[in-house]
């Protein structure tokens, strides 16, 4: 069974393919800038390490969805032979509410049930649901469509974790609540951590780490996520590339009466303009931070004393509300790709049983593998655990369409 | 030499009179509903034990710390002959900005400094003068005054904690940044947690909770403060008896646009009607919550778990930023009356080294004494510390003004 995996944002769609008989990567790609001037497209065959670039404009969403299908079925460059080989597609959806706290088979209830989540995700899922209908709309009726949802996962929050304490009526009334982002990344590292630890998910405490441009950490409880440092929308918890997380909610209405801004303006810059970007104000990627910190620029430093700082107090909170945790686990861009922070942070963590094992740490840069870092004697493991939310949605669709 | 502590908000001034040859308490009380209909005023001779009460309408602060004066030098239930035996005055000063890191005797040019320092705090501050001012008109100029800050203690904190990450330059227009409140209290608690430990200031690492109806954590390192939970203002960090606490910052252009709200009406609502009272809907006091959550009330039980939740993540969370503890401390209200609290965080804690004494956390309750409530064989001890702002204000005063 060949699957279509889809991650339709406001003006892009990513896509893979993925063959689910051994869970191999045929092709993957991206539409940018659709409906926008300056379109373009790239696809690239991974058995023959092909990259396939071409500027194009998309009219919409619907036009980026055929020229993926022309791109998988073309004879130079494509996967497969027709389009009829696609079995099914698994598409991202961002907010499932509290309606979906599992992966469902789309069809119309489905739809009206997203359109009613959009109010908490304004940006997100209008597009996710523009990325099914243009699905739809190529493909046809017959192709199943599977949502797969970011939320998902931390469905299984206690509601003393998942409660802000505002008015009660506001969470009944608009169920304004902490939902949590990133769940499928959350997810497919707490499996993998489980088979790395020789035990099943639901023994092992761990804290996740997803740190990237968008980044959560969540603490995950018999395998269950517990709680998380995103919110209502994934402005709250640690700051990221452009995003400031979570700030003392005073400095909205501060900012709006000295600065003569709405509230959408200030929310736009606490997410757009913040994070990385607003203290360096210079760049929102954390490379560039490394690269600049190394050669000696102050606020570059700060920035990486900032983020260490509240990734260790994220950890070491999150492992107290769950009573102490076998292992903590980094993924995501950065978590994946920068050993400096997390041998910062296991340093703080050593009253608890971390051990970095500071070679093995540094090995663990830049590649695919999955790494144990934990040094001799650690009681508490440190993972580094590439993410895969592509393969988790496919395998999500496969289940529900096999 | 006998000392006025003054703690002037904008309907109301809370007084001390402090002997300190031996730091007795001679005299305390309070005027409430200044300039309001309903105005009334409380006096207690401590040595006497009499209290003496009376409804009195005050126009004015000025006509407020008249009537303390009366008090304190009448015949009946005075502590003192005369005005003159008042050697100085101590103030609660709300909010120091990035100015003043430790107390002041108070000048022209420091009334001009902390008239700055209202834009981040124009609710406190105006009032904290209001106060000083009075005390001038009725005592005289020769009377010297102190100011000590709420925020003073937490001018240690080192950027990478006190730094939003927020456009850097709303820190440099605006000084918008992490200051935290309740420093007085934070230091006083710290420097018994040392006594008790047997050690300096500057050789222990600790948590402290103040926990009352305002309520805020500190990392204290070294003795000195190294990060807190409240921010520019007190709304940030732990829900509290009003207040909501750190949320999504998206939850408030949410509601002004649901709700048709101003951003001050939010900011109200997040101050005044969240916390305890906003998820209880019918209480801000921890005590009624307690005993409705004994009597089975779901709701409070959600209150009592998610108060213990958040504590344990800050203290587990600043533990880690500190690379481990040797104390965590309860002060406050709350944090000195509630044993369940205490046993309820210490257990999630036993993973780092927190063993808690059930009959000794028990005993602690309602009682003026300092109490180790560690089990044998903790290597974190848990401390209850009955704080004592006033004392430590009548101190600095003291050694300044000597």
């Amino acid at each position: 069974m060949k699957i279509l995996v889809i991650n339709a944002g406001s003006s892009s769609i990513k896509y893979q393919l993925i063959d689910m008989t051994d869970e191999t990567l045929l092709a993957k790609g991206q539409c940018d800038r659709i409906g926008i001037e300056g379109g373009n497209f790239k696809h690239v065959n991974i058995a023959k390490d092909y990259t396939h670039k071409v500027d194009v404009q998309m009219a919409n969403h619907g036009e980026g969805i055929k020229l993926i299908i022309d791109a998988l079925t073309n004879a130079e460059y494509g996967v497969i032979s027709s389009m009829s080989e696609i079995n099914a597609v698994g598409h991202r959806v961002v907010h499932g509410g509290e309606k979906f706290s599992g992966s469902v088979i789309i069809n119309d209830e489905i739809i009206e049930a997203l359109k009613e989540c959009s109010e908490l995700s304004p940006l997100h899922n209008p597009a996710n649901l523009t990325g099914i209908k243009a699905c739809t709309e190529i493909m046809g009726e017959n192709v199943p469509q599977v949502g797969v949802f970011d939320t998902g996962f931390h469905q299984t929050m206690p509601d003393f974790a998942y409660l802000y304490a505002i008015p009660y009526e506001y969470y009944e009334k608009y169920k304004l609540r902490r939902y949590g982002f990133h769940g499928t990344s959350h997810r497919y590292v707490t499996a993998r951590a489980a088979e790395m630890l020789g035990k099943k998910p639901e023994e092992i405490n761990i804290v996740t780490c997803h740190l990237g441009n968008g980044s959560s950490i969540t603490a995950v409880k018999g395998g269950k996520s517990f709680d998380t440092t995103m919110g209502v929308t994934p402005l709250d918890g640690l700051m990221m590339g452009t995003r400031s997380g979570s700030i003392d909610p005073a400095i909205i209405p501060f900012l709006m009466e000295k600065e003569g801004l709405t509230a959408k303006e200030v929310d736009n810059i606490l997410n757009k303009k913040s994070g990385i970007l607003g203290v360096s104000q210079t760049t929102s990627d954390n490379r560039d931070i490394e690269e600049g910190a190394r050669n000696g620029n102050e606020r570059y430093k700060l920035i990486e004393s900032m983020l260490c700082h509240q990734i260790t107090k994220y950890v070491g909170g999150y492992a107290a509300a769950m009573g102490g945790v076998d292992a903590i686990v980094f993924t995501g861009g950065i978590g994946e790709n920068n050993p400096q922070y997390r041998s910062r942070v296991g340093k703080n963590l050593e009253f608890m049983g971390v051990k970095v094992d500071e070679e093995a740490n540094k090995k663990a840069f830049r590649t695919s593998d999955e790494n144990d870092i934990s040094a001799e004697g650690a009681t508490v493991k440190m993972l580094v655990i590439p993410t895969n939310e592509e393969l988790m949605i496919a395998r999500d669709t496969y289940e529900l369409v096999k």
